[in-house]
């Protein structure tokens, strides 16, 4: 698994891998134009805020091969970093290379590649956070795990974030099962999570969203654990549609219900989750299922690709600094200064 | 709509509308054989626990033409009976004309057409109480109604359970707009009861079924409404996987959550939802999509059909013969002897 590269910055293009194909067809794609790394996000071929945050930063890069002209250079990275809404990942990122536009190119790439780095390091550390976390609060021998959509490596840059929590778990032979949701209206669970955890030989099984209530209430599950697009001040987290229902079973069955983020997820600058814009994507994803007709022609849909799990839901936000736990009314801020 | 008959018995053999090939083929399939019962039931190409009862009525009468040998016409009347586990409505509906059988096939069709006018019946009756329920609870002049799976004329034999509801509703010019759940993995939200509100005219969105509990913890719901597939004496009810988080979100946002259901859905044999057996099915309604793979080669799958609400999340279970209130520990037997 360690080999795969979803992302890799080559001389000067970026190279994919096209995540809209997976399971059945492994395709890289080289992204050379602003153009390309804007359809590139748009069309999910790369998803996953961290991931995402990467992305952007090597767009810059690109932008600036591309475009001479200042004004042309600012106004190609104003639309990467618009691309997509939610993730909070992708403006830091941008962001934060711009800020040595004029510095040069060499400049901009270095700071691209530490973004790369600082997320692969993080990867590293909120795994280990996760783990302590764990073994401090539930102690189990062996845990059944579910998650929501995909957080591993295809997600980030490295182990990934919830993923990699589960991978650092199952070094240590402590994963008895993962279940994963599907994630509709796009699949994400089935196509990419569970194509990882096989890579990984992680046991796992798939199952609807909708049965993740069923499962978690039922008995099957003993915490579940989700990544994270944006996060409040105040703990509330967005992420993928559904993560909201599966925060509720938790409650109801009394278990942990986690989140596994970099700290570049999380958004001072946002007190709380009604503040945070939450991206509507096209109908035909719920519509469509390749070019078959799945529902009737013109049917109008309610497609957000995120929702909002609000704080007192969460039994602990894992970041690379550690673990915060919003429940009790810590605020992001708080946590940090302790 | 009220010209679509899904469920038709002409003479000798049943005529029913294939809902497999719904929204985008109206095709009917002739079921004269017993084999033709039991695989249209297992198929789904006829689904919904009231359809059910009356197609197993129906399905007694083909056995008898079918097969003249006394244990025969057992066995067969047993494999109809058998062929999904979990809606009460269809062993329901066998035994209750399998009662009749040593008096001839005229008197077992009698009993057959009988269920099907109850069913009529009960539909009508469920949409009087649901619409004064509502009214008594709520009062509302508009309403935004939250659906799960399909209940209405395809599953029932006349204006459905829930959706028969909605219809009445519908009829005084009080729905806003219903929002349905697509209900993976095999959609009969928004192949089905997308269709029938589109015959209806009434106002509709469809949405994944993850999206449910984001609708409704952000206020876009006034209430929501299922059908069941077996009840429990103390109220708890198995439906369509998925109706569980749906509960749990309503109780979340305190709003009202009805399951709609004929008593002869209530199994008072069954005291809580723990004794209720849950049918598993293929793990390709979530790996393939027609001839697509959607998931990793071999993954395994969890795929339960239905799951159990229990009862204390549920505000009323609407009958032909008034509301039961399982929430405040009245059970179903407690009820019809008030």
């Amino acid at each position: 698994m360690s080999d795969i590269r979803p992302i890799e910055w080559e001389t000067d293009h970026l190279r994919i891998l096209d995540q809209t194909l997976l399971p059945s067809i492994e395709e890289y794609r080289e992204l050379r134009t602003v153009n390309d790394v804007i359809l590139a996000i748009q069309s999910l071929a790369v998803r996953g805020a961290p991931a995402l945050g990467a992305v952007g930063a090597y767009g810059v890069v690109i932008a600036m091969n591309e475009f001479e002209d200042l004004q042309d250079r600012l106004d190609a990275i104003e639309n990467i970093r618009d691309s997509r809404p939610t993730a909070v990942n992708l403006s830091w990122a941008v962001k934060r290379v711009s800020a040595n536009l004029n510095e040069g190119k060499e400049r901009v790439l270095e700071e691209a590649r530490l973004i790369e780095k600082e997320d692969r390091d993080a990867n590293l550390a909120i795994a280990a956070h996760g783990v302590r976390w764990l073994q401090e609060n539930l102690g189990l021998a062996g845990y059944r795990i579910l998650t929501h959509c995909n957080t591993g490596t295809l997600a980030t840059t490295y182990w990934g974030t919830a993923l990699g929590v589960i991978r650092a778990l199952h070094d240590e032979g402590k994963v008895v099962e993962v279940i994963a949701d599907e994630t509709r209206p796009l699949l994400q669970g089935s196509r990419l999570t569970a194509w990882e955890l096989k890579k990984l030989g992680i046991p796992h099984r798939i199952q609807v969203d909708s049965a993740a209530a069923s499962a978690i209430v039922g008995g099957m599950i003993d915490f579940a654990i989700i990544g994270a697009d944006r996060i409040a001040n105040n703990g509330d987290t967005a992420n993928k549609i559904g993560s909201l229902a599966v925060a509720l079973a938790c409650k109801r069955a009394n278990i942990p219900f986690l989140v596994a983020a970099p700290t570049s997820t999380l958004d001072m600058s946002i007190q709380s989750g009604s503040d945070i814009e939450i991206e509507e994507r096209s109908p035909r994803e719920v519509t469509r299922f390749g070019a078959t007709e799945i529902a009737p022609k013109g049917v109008r849909v309610f497609n957000p690709a995120f929702d909002v799990t609000p704080r007192d839901l969460i039994s602990g936000i894992i970041t690379e600094v550690g673990v915060f736990e919003p429940k009790n009314g810590q605020t992001f801020l708080d946590f940090i200064e302790k």
